[in-house]
């Protein structure tokens, strides 16, 4: 026998969810109606998942919400997680723009995810519907929706099943049906996917907007182009900045306070400065060579540079081609081999520069390297070759190891490449020096 | 008299152009389209200018497009000045895309202008059109259009005056005039204006196309949010290549030749190797420093790289902010202020640390830096905040010299600036040196 509201009130939540739960599921709604609004969320959450849902379905999308606010904050992230097709489509569309945010967040979608992106403001019809019908409904809800360039087809249990563009429809005649019209062939994103898979999945298909489906389908919103122009241009803003050797920053330069600035760009600088160091060590080892030869020392910046140079480059390459899709983290080899030739060859160009600008110094009496300047040059000369060569691969790795470790391939900047390469740049031209010099010079 | 057509068509088609000037304008346009279709274009070119409207003006599209195709291309450029309007308006439009592409290329819209990406499709309609009349308009039309969520209202000058959202449309009174929705508020570009000036106008205002008029504000076309994308990646894409020290390549990395790719590469690659030369000439000329205090070479690719490092932070600081437009050139002071009090307090961070280094290393007996250590760390420590200092204000004024001199910002790499950075560090390091070391060990 179900008991009388009075009765019920008077009870711990736990005990009023318990005796809900023993009626019949129709009884069960009704019940939980009567509650009073501020008792509904708590009582809701010592429910259990079967009477959560038959109440769900029996709620209207306003009284839902009611009784989401009302929900702890963890319970009502569980009931999200249990029932997130339902309540995305009827409830979270239904809340105030602040509050979806809210929600969306609650849901648990990550924060890079599509589905924090989203908006519910598009037009979705049935296939049984005729065209005059999908008029009359664009004329009602038309006003808010994000875009009309298309119309979304969905069956009973709001699975999405098609696209239409608007244009197919207003030319068609009014008593036709939609499902005349359709192809079930359409375009979606997922909630869960990468904004910036997203904005691929855009830059492909020249959309300006695209339905969002839950991981079951069901059609919960649509992402409209200019946040995945926000999304492009965000991403490429945080890998310049991290390319260029500092952590992103949260707004543009001039918004930013000089601390925050500060604190982007200290740590990356202290954090290269300190691995620099490594070359005050390497060269520490060397000192002895040095002493003897002074003249390897004035190359050493030359040298070091051009590894740090070609490295750059190569990450700069690879990484933008990441971003853009254009290459996976298998196509690690096939980038290898290429920028093994690529490195080869450039090492060979400035290998061959820097032996004749000695040689033409030398002999055009511009400066005098001592008796062994060719042994020098030779030094300089194959020291560039490797360590150019060093710098191509190193450069290119890099990226691709980053991304295997699940790392950002774009904090492997130019100066981050440029202070690796550095430190073996010096051991790489200290052993070469030996090879060609030792018995001469050192 | 006129002539009749026998007699005109055996004369060169400049007498055929000077006796059609003679006739009254009803008539001009009839003795005109009597020409066979071959002589049309040249004798077109020899008319003067008021004939030229005349004709044009009575010539359905499709026959101007025919007289254009058959005239001398410079010719056709010269039309196209004289008649931007009518003749973008009423006769590109008409062209079949890959013509259209042509035409638009020999009016001389610059390869970076807004009118070289613009499309013909829109729904384009008048003020004094009732609501039904606009309906069966997009009925008709509105299967090409690329969008169609604003139409576009001109003036009988064909002048843009508004723009209305379809859902503004779909939800009026069938009887209703468009003027009766309109409010005169809209946002246009101009055909001249570049590519990126329209991103940025699009990230803006968040519509999907925007309608694209002629200098003499008449709507010529509109340019879909898609082509936006693909500018806002090109420009990300190449202002990353070239901040990575390379020449920006014209297609993806894996569509790019060896060939082309070790072009677009060693450029650059030989511009800074012969540049960072120079380090070598700024240190030959302290080699008699460095043979008597060798010490003091252990620190030089610390000290240079650190100048390089904080100068390519500030450059792609202020290259990305320009890119935006969140930077004018005007602000050159406020960022110079601002990287003044930024360089000088890393400097003084990553002075602290160096000497920090040399001490702890000294005292804990790591490395032996020789009797003067407290000296040789004082040096170290002192050209360090110079250095970075002059990093960061070179990196950031740079842009602005290279913006100046209306040559791209993006231009001034991170190796580019570390390579300056690294001559000028090698210099000022000895002069510090010179300053606490000499009658110690210099």
């Amino acid at each position: 026998m179900p008991q009388s509201k009075e009765e019920l009130l008077h009870k711990h939540p736990n005990d009023i969810a318990e005796t809900i739960q023993s009626l019949e599921s129709t009884e069960q709604s009704i019940a939980f109606l009567l509650l009073p609004g501020e008792l509904k969320g708590e009582v809701f959450s010592y429910l259990d998942k079967p009477t959560q849902e038959t109440v769900l379905k029996s709620l209207g999308s306003k009284q839902i919400a009611e009784v989401l606010q009302a929900m702890p904050p963890d319970d009502r992230t569980q009931v999200f997680t249990d029932f997130p097709d339902v309540l995305i489509k009827e409830t979270v569309n239904f809340l105030s723009e602040s509050e979806r945010k809210m929600a969306l967040t609650l849901i648990g979608y990550q924060e890079q995810s599509v589905g924090r992106m989203m908006s519910p403001y598009y037009i979705q019809v049935k296939k049984h519907w005729t065209v005059e019908q999908t008029l009359r409904h664009i004329k009602r809800v038309g006003k808010k929706a994000e875009t009309l360039n298309f119309v979304y087809v969905v069956d009973d249990a709001f699975k999405l099943i098609d696209d239409i563009r608007i244009g197919r429809i207003l030319m068609a005649e009014e008593e036709k049906s939609i499902e005349s019209l359709m192809d079930y062939q359409y375009i979606s994103l997922v909630t869960t996917q990468s904004k910036e898979d997203a904005a691929i999945v855009f830059d492909k298909y020249d959309r300006d907007a695209l339905p969002v489906v839950s991981e079951k389908g069901v059609l919960v919103g649509i992402v409209t182009f200019d946040d995945i122009l926000d999304v492009v241009e965000k991403r490429d803003t945080e890998d310049i900045q991290k390319f260029g050797g500092l952590e992103a920053l949260d707004l543009p330069y001039t918004k930013t306070s000089l601390a925050e600035m500060l604190k982007k760009r200290a740590g990356w600088l202290i954090i290269l400065f300190v691995s620099e160091m490594l070359t005050a060590s390497a060269m520490g080892y060397f000192e002895g060579e040095i002493e003897k030869a002074t003249v390897l020392a004035l190359f050493i910046p030359l040298i070091i540079s051009s590894g740090g140079n070609s490295g750059s480059q190569a990450a700069t390459l690879i990484i933008r081609a990441m971003a853009l899709k254009e290459l996976k983290l298998s196509d690690w080899w096939y980038v290898m081999k290429r920028e093994l030739v690529s490195g080869l060859l450039l090492g060979i160009v400035l290998g061959t520069i820097g032996f004749a600008r000695i040689a033409i110094w030398q002999e055009a009496h511009f400066y005098n390297y001592g008796a062994h300047w060719f042994f020098v040059a030779l030094t300089v000369s194959v020291s560039l070759i490797f360590i150019v060569l060093w710098g191509t691969l190193s450069g290119s790795l890099i990226p691709f190891v980053l991304k295997r470790l699940r790392l950002d391939p774009a904090t492997s900047s130019a100066p981050f490449v440029a202070t690796l390469v550095d430190v073996t740049g010096v051991v790489i031209y200290f052993l070469v020096a030996a090879l060609f010099l030792s018995g001469k010079l050192l």
